[in-house]
């Protein structure tokens, strides 16, 4: 089998979180791509012993990693606008595939560098500069690509909706939550780009472009910042139901097209208004799928990454593939689709939701939770109301932590024979989806 | 330009509404594919004058279809498994790329269907077979082919979801909802399939052979149904903060792999919880990139359209393609991006929140009403506040109509103007972004 080779530009934040996600997933991504995709030649500053023990080429100037004729796909991952432009045209003047993740860079000089590849036969490709990691650039140019986009609306700036939602949560004023989302890391010394909207404008710019089929037009974009809001507002815009966030906007409209981003007031029972922190989430009208949403990490190394790399995997299945499809069906080669084991359903560990019919009588929960403990269940939470009117039966309702189905029959059996005990137990399970805020 | 041809088999809802997208967006569907997609022959056992008229061959056997040379890519939209499978099978041994919305057929027949496929070199697609117009097939396989995918769990069946929902919200019994969602059409006659979990089991066995790279195991798959749910359970759940939601979970552990379908409990903070009425919603945990979750319409023609007709476009693309990239970085060919006019700000209608800061007198809204209502701008809710202490100034919140910037420009000038009036006013967009719950 052949491989596709990976020149970096860059191995800071999104280089460094490429080239791990590449080395550890590596079996993963030869599967996926039908051949592996090799890291030969990257650049950085500092010294890389590692990686040139392991066959890599770790050159200082950038412009040795583009000379490299080796390379199939160049990753720029050097950041700012300047150094990273001549990246990119370099790289499309050496017939290089080029990725990137860079949104300024897209979004203000996109139009003259895809032109540029075109020129050249080559791709250039950016999933990555918009929301991280969720494939939204991808839901627009080919999920959604039967659809005439009528308007998106984005939360595409974590660090201002991480602001709002504190601001909101806990009463907080603006300048205090800015000062500890720069603690943390997630604002960075000069918040300007993330709170006065520049940074969405870009993300807002591209999509906008591949929506509506229309050049990049960042100088276009409206934009209204966040610092103003006071905890004020956004406790009026609760108590009137809504919920203030920093929202990117592009709707397609018989008179033209609007670009806006500005602070925004949202109904609360809209999914958009309920994603809260760091996270992204873009929301898209079309006119036949009607509207669908996109959420997840707009930001970090290893969400970026992620993006960065399908990208790549996307140009390894062109570059790689024979006749006919590029993508196998099952997303991995069909001599890779491996019968993986089924755990038995007895074997599934969840936390559990049991409903009670019992005589009101003393003593009843003293003996459930006995019996629960016996198979190494203890009671997370649990209702048990007075009986109503001359009712002789009380519901009462517990929820367990995390137990295997096998020892939560077991439990339930003993509980049903239980002489207090006037029903069958009703079980529902539980879950947590621990991740979702992680 | 060439043209890329399509045969469709099956003109019900799925079908027809395939027919219509194609129509309606062709001149867009053909800058995004570099290619027009052309329906040239249709099965249906109506009479279809209409479209013979437009040059379409009517036939009123799918074997036509299959057999006219003519066809490139053919669309399945027969339904039910023994003559769709027939249809597949004919159809990739006569050379055609093939495309369905077809869940039961891919998860009970895909892995043989996948194979016949590979051996006579065509692709077998099914976007619209999982989650209708939500483009998740294409995330998991396409954008987060970077991860790996440790979980999934979605809310993948629109009509159970209905009745949960409403369950739920106005404490209905399970039955009576059943009921009214067959009246409106979300239910089929037979519910069984909805109701058991089975629609949701095929989805998900789609979903997972894709997310682990493992075979369709539909056998596999642990179905419980909501039947037996009642209304005290979900007010119970709710209780103790949580949400009961029919979920679909897919986890690749160690001891092996987890495929079920069942009732499930979900903390109501998870956006997951939040996802009511007929819509779906997957979220997937990946290794590189966390959390990211899919939401939209899982059902209806035009949505399963949507899925279908980026299919169709996808290999039109990959068909009709030069040398190098299939996507173009817009989406559409460099040719159509087209320079749209831009809305100019004071244009743009929005609804408004207004805080006022006004001196404690009366008369003050009777002054401020009637500076909106010159402007053409109503009044949708308000708060006005009883000052605080011995405070001489009160805060007056305003949430308008939907009216331009200009002429709320014009009203706020008037506002400031106003002797009562002792603090510039603050302003910030409402958006009501209808079309999420339509």
């Amino acid at each position: 089998m052949n491989e596709v080779t990976i020149g970096i530009c860059g191995l800071g934040t999104v280089g460094g979180g490429v080239l791990e996600v590449l080395s550890r997933n590596a079996d993963l991504i030869t599967e996926r791509s039908h051949t592996p995709l090799r890291v030969v030649h990257v650049s950085t500053r500092y010294e890389r012993k590692d990686l040139e023990a392991g066959g890599i080429t770790v050159s200082r100037d950038y412009r040795d990693v583009i000379a490299d004729p080796g390379v199939q796909i160049l990753i720029e991952a050097y950041g700012g606008t300047d150094h990273a432009g001549d990246i990119v045209r370099a790289a499309i003047r050496a017939g290089k595939q080029v990725v990137t993740a860079n949104k300024a860079l897209i979004a203000e000089q996109g139009n003259e560098l895809f032109a540029l590849a075109a020129e050249h036969g080559v791709s250039l490709r950016f999933e990555a500069a918009v929301a991280g990691g969720i494939p939204v650039i991808k839901a627009l140019r080919e999920g959604l690509a039967a659809n005439r986009i009528e308007w998106l609306a984005g939360i595409i700036n974590g660090t201002g909706n991480f602001i709002l939602s504190e601001m909101r949560d806990r009463k907080r004023q603006f300048a205090d939550v800015l000062a500890e989302a720069q603690a943390l890391g997630y604002a960075e010394a000069d918040p300007t780009f993330d709170i006065e909207g520049i940074d969405a404008a870009h993300k807002l710019t591209i999509m906008a472009a591949i929506a509506f089929g229309m050049p990049l037009r960042f100088d276009a974009v409206y934009t209204e910042g966040i610092s103003t809001l006071t905890p004020e507002d956004l406790a009026y815009a609760d108590e009137l139901g809504y919920c203030i966030k920093h929202l990117g906007m592009a709707r397609q409209g018989e008179q033209g097209v609007e670009l806006r981003v500005h602070p925004t007031l949202l109904p609360m029972d809209l999914l958009l208004a309920n994603v809260n922190g760091v996270k992204n989430a873009i929301l898209v009208e079309g006119d036949a799928v009607g509207p669908t949403l996109y959420y997840g990490a707009g930001a970090g190394g290893s969400a970026t990454a992620s993006a960065v790399v399908a990208d790549s995997i996307d140009l390894a299945r062109q570059l790689s593939a024979n006749q006919g499809c590029t993508v196998p069906p099952l997303g991995v080669t069909p001599a890779a689709v491996r019968d993986l084991p089924i755990l038995p359903m007895g074997e599934v560990k969840t936390a559990w939701y049991l409903r009670l019919t019992a005589k009101d009588e003393p003593g009843v929960m003293s003996q459930v939770s006995s019996i629960l403990g016996a198979q190494g269940i203890s009671i997370e939470a649990l209702i048990q109301k007075a009986a109503k009117g001359g009712a002789k039966q009380v519901p009462v309702v517990v929820i367990t932590n995390i137990a295997s189905q096998s020892n939560l029959d077991r439990a339930v059996a003993s509980i049903e024979a239980l002489d207090v005990i006037v029903a069958p137990v009703t079980r529902i399970r539980v879950e947590t989806l621990d991740g979702q805020d992680g």
